[in-house]
């Protein structure tokens, strides 16, 4: 199993924790300590040895921020997280703030005393946001000072070793294109931001530029490594050699100088004694790497890491690699879904049953390398929680009258899946179906849509929400994100939501996953993956449009559907879609799933 | 008439002007001369002493900026202007270049020399705009050096007159609330800043605050001025007192200290002496004004002008006069386009015949103050020009097959209109019925819009857009934009456009005007004004929705419209809005008309 149910946070030892933190802090002669949930690559998933805020807080969240004073301390988190935080954390020891209404700037103003001293990591805060505290910290007097070393790292006695996964390299049949072919094109792009060279520090952009692929991070088959490109000569790459096999090692040398990870700030120092005009990516870099160029004499350019737009938008191998993906996956899904409406019934599921079910079928395809995130399978009201994750305490049983609903993926060699099925165990109420229609109005009229070229993900986010507006409700997540092929499941710069303002290009893929969530009752969220395609012209128009391809292939429980509200297009989409379902699955599958299929898919 | 169909530029002089600029620059010992097309108010439109972009460059458009240097000039404009500007201007002198594209700071950049001199008149530009162009010519090792008195005014012979048209006092009939109810608002968001003064810079903003209007500007009732907002003491207003009858003076003297224009740098040094923190948005306020207020000690704090917020938000009272002025406005239209059904079969109109016939009709109404802007009245291709303006060389005849569009608005006390209408004469091709359907359903999709407290009008904008990107086509303006209260046509902070970032509020009054342009061939657009309701529960829905209440009156031309393209809901919404164009317009109607009307609206 991919997925663990065990729930990591332990709340209890959190008092013990702090106290020994604000200790170190004396020591260290700084009256706070800011704690971020994020690793030296500021990626959103990180190792268990960084997994520092967890261990402090017991707060288990993907993104958030602590700051402990002498007196008081505060945990920063985001509207998904409120009602996790709530339960992992001491609420005595730590004040909850929303991070957007309640931002850790104004905590600082407001809580921090003239001369105070604050310190951070500064391998894990990235120059934007040491730029944002540094002033807060201003504003009251105080000072933000960078501290050498990790303070938590002192005070946690069996913290986990860093990852040393082994480096596989990702061969031109999935990746489409060498890597010797994708440097000239980082190079050019380097130039263009006016800089000669330029730091890597998301381990996907270093994933995608060497075509390389590691397991040091659950769920998303990255390697934790930092790297320098110059306009002139070869990449250097800065990775433990342990994690590098002689074959892998013997396929990268031609087009890499591969480095020790102990090399990389003596070679940042180089460069700026070279007097090198370096691109940092802001949001994505390590405050401590900025500081060293800067102090050696290099020009900081600021400018977005160069491998972003290029890995977002998939080459036609990659993207050949999503279709076979996504069919593949689909079997697993089909077999998941025929399963799930045999047994769901007898009342007898809970979620953890079927979230090993559903990894169990995708281990079946024999080509899973992981799932690509941990399953949210949600039964009733836990479906109201859109990030909800099930533990051993979690654990709730499939009741008949209840919505499912279930949100995973998987990583497969040619590519990463994304998918939201929402289900109902005999019958759904009136408004269930109700919500769930306007949902799926939602989801399709994203993936209709025409748009020109140099649209933006915020021009269609709300083509996902219309309908659910017209009957007074709305949902608090974005309708998508980027996907990576066999990289990571949330990849940037586009994304489909109201803040989206990256143009979608051809070959980005994003998922599309309206929802709907009734606090204490039920959740629905349909989810498709779409790729951008080239614009082409239409009939009589002047403009060639963009349009979206679905790549996901799973059957929408028409149980939930209320066909009186689609429209003809709605309904005709439906129905081909299912069709296709049918012909590019059904040939795969076995005699009883296939039947299953036939039946979940008849035209309505 | 309000308006004026000669063509007032005049390029023929442009290159003896553009020499004794030149003349100008070497006695002032600078390089290059920045004329943009702005006053000391920085409005959208501005008195005839101040169009000095188009006395030198014979380029009439209303917005622009124009840089001089001593061997090359360039004008700089934006989409909606450039076939107007090349045939207004001596492009051998002056280079034409997209501001957005093509944008002055870089043309700065490439084009001036080490130490070079860059003068400019601080009253014309903004602290925003000096900021950046400061920056270009550093970049190029360059100066940017504001020059006293403005070199255009010395080499001008019969530059008119400033304006000083008589003020008058906007009873709270129409205004709603008294002035003195107004200013604590303003000072609580002057606090809320963290400044002590404001000073105000816009016309309108002047206008709303003191319950003034005015006449110096051509078709939006205001008077040019400048104010100082404290939070302690009264505020004041510095204006010419030629303007003010003593009934005037009288009436605002309680409530406002009266100054002379002269008088308003000293003001500001005095603030500067007293250590004010003076909120100015740096968009809307003279750079001379920020300078003299830093000189002077005064801490500046950037901000949005106090007065926009509420002056959008329409209080009940300027809502009710919104509606009146729409029904009487609806009359005007109604004869109008009856006339003009009547009247162009014949052939005979041309594009000045009817924006006089209209204007015309709309002072039989009694109430018209003025024209909100002029008459955009199009046959033909010349339809296809989003801002088209009619003057005697344009005018064209009003043929049968072909489409005429008008967008226009009056100025009345009790609110300020703008409506555009696209008719056929005779019989329509099937595409204009095409486009125009796909235009109508993208004005309903918004019309019938529910959406939540906080969206944006970029969130609604691609609504407008949905069933035209279908047929591969688009506009290239925004969907719409904010109207004043007897105030500016185009008002702020609200637009319905990929770039509208603010949210919508309630009591906003906004234009939904979604277009097709088939350039030399034909042009559709449908305006009507709509308002913010507030957000309402929906039955059924956990939050409270806004939707829009439509202001405008006046039948959409059923012979463009194919009614096999709308949907049941928008041909509900259509036969809708007829029925009530006749309820609301019918009984003030002479007999004639209201049975054309009845034709008009009869269902579809």
């Amino acid at each position: 199993m991919f997925q663990e149910f065990e729930d990591a946070s332990d709340p209890t030892k959190s008092p013990a924790r702090i106290a020994a933190l604000r200790n170190e802090m004396v020591r260290n002669g700084i009256d706070g300590y800011i704690v971020p949930r994020s690793d030296e690559h500021q990626g959103e998933y990180v190792a268990p040895y960084a997994e520092r805020l967890r261990w402090l807080t017991g707060f288990s969240g993907s993104a958030g921020l602590a700051i402990i004073l002498n007196d008081r301390a505060a945990l920063f988190i985001d509207g998904r997280y409120t009602i996790q935080a709530r339960s992992q954390i001491d609420t005595a020891l730590l004040e909850l703030r929303h991070v957007i209404d309640e931002p850790p700037t104004e905590w600082l103003r407001s809580n921090l005393k003239r001369d105070q001293r604050i310190g951070y990591d500064p391998w894990l805060l990235t120059l934007d946001q040491v730029d944002r505290y540094a002033k807060a910290c201003m504003g009251a007097g105080a000072e933000l000072v960078p501290i050498e070393g990790n303070l938590i790292d002192r005070i946690w006695d069996d913290q986990p070793a860093r990852p040393a996964a082994p480096v596989a390299s990702h061969p031109t049949q999935f990746a489409g294109r060498r890597l010797a072919e994708k440097q000239p094109e980082l190079k050019a792009a380097i130039e263009r931001a006016g800089a000669t060279a330029a730091v890597l520090t998301q381990p996907d952009s270093i994933a995608w530029a060497f075509n390389i692929r590691g397991a040091d991070i659950a769920h998303t088959p990255v390697t934790l490594a930092f790297a320098i490109l110059s306009t002139e000569g070869r990449p250097q790459l800065f990775i433990s050699p342990e994690k590098l096999s002689e074959d892998v090692r013997a396929e990268l040398e031609p087009d890499i100088e591969l480095c020790r990870p102990e090399d990389f700030t003596d070679a940042l120092t180089r460069l700026g004694r070279e007097g090198a005009s370096v691109l940092i990516d802001p949001a994505w870099t390590a405050h401590r790497i900025v500081d060293v160029l800067t102090y050696a004499g290099a020009k900081i350019i600021r400018g977005a890491d160069p491998c972003i737009n290029p890995k977002a938008c998939k080459n036609p191998i990659e993207l050949e690699g999503a279709r076979m993906a996504h069919r593949r996956d689909a079997v697993a899904m089909a077999r998941f879904l025929a399963w799930f409406d045999r047994e769901s019934p007898s009342g007898a599921l809970d979620e953890i049953t079927a979230a090993r079910a559903l990894e169990a079928f995708r281990q079946d395809t024999g080509a899973l390398k992981e799932i690509s995130f941990d399953t949210i399978s949600a039964a009733g009201p836990n479906a109201a929680l859109p990030h909800y994750r099930v533990t051993t305490e979690s654990n709730r049983r499939i009741r008949p009258g209840e919505i499912y609903l279930v949100d995973s993926g998987a990583q497969y060699l040619d590519g990463t899946t994304d998918i939201t099925r929402t289900m109902i165990v005999g019958e759904p109420a009136a408004a269930m179906r109700d919500r769930f229609t306007r949902v799926l109005k939602g989801m399709i009229a994203v993936t209709l849509a025409r748009f020109p070229q140099r649209t933006t993900g915020a021009q269609l986010d709300s083509f996902a929400r219309a309908a659910l507006w017209q009957a007074g409700v709305d949902f608090d997540h974005g309708t998508g994100h980027g996907v990576g092929s066999y990289l990571s499941v949330h990849e940037g710069p586009a994304r489909i939501s109201k803040t989206g303002t990256v143009p979608l290009e051809t070959g980005m893929i994003l998922s599309n996953e309206p929802g709907y969530y009734k606090e204490g009752e039920y959740g629905i969220r349909i989810e498709n993956l779409v790729v951008v395609k080239t614009p082409e012209p239409i009939a009589g128009g002047d403009r060639p449009m963009h349009s979206f391809e679905t790549l996901t292939l799973a059957p929408i429980d028409r149980r939930l559907i209320s066909v009186d509200l689609l429209d003809e297009r709605e309904l005709a989409w439906l129905n081909a879609y299912h069709r296709r379902v049918v012909e590019e699955i059904g040939p795969l599958l076995d005699a009883e799933t296939a039947d299953w299929l036939a039946q979940a898919t008849a035209p309505l």
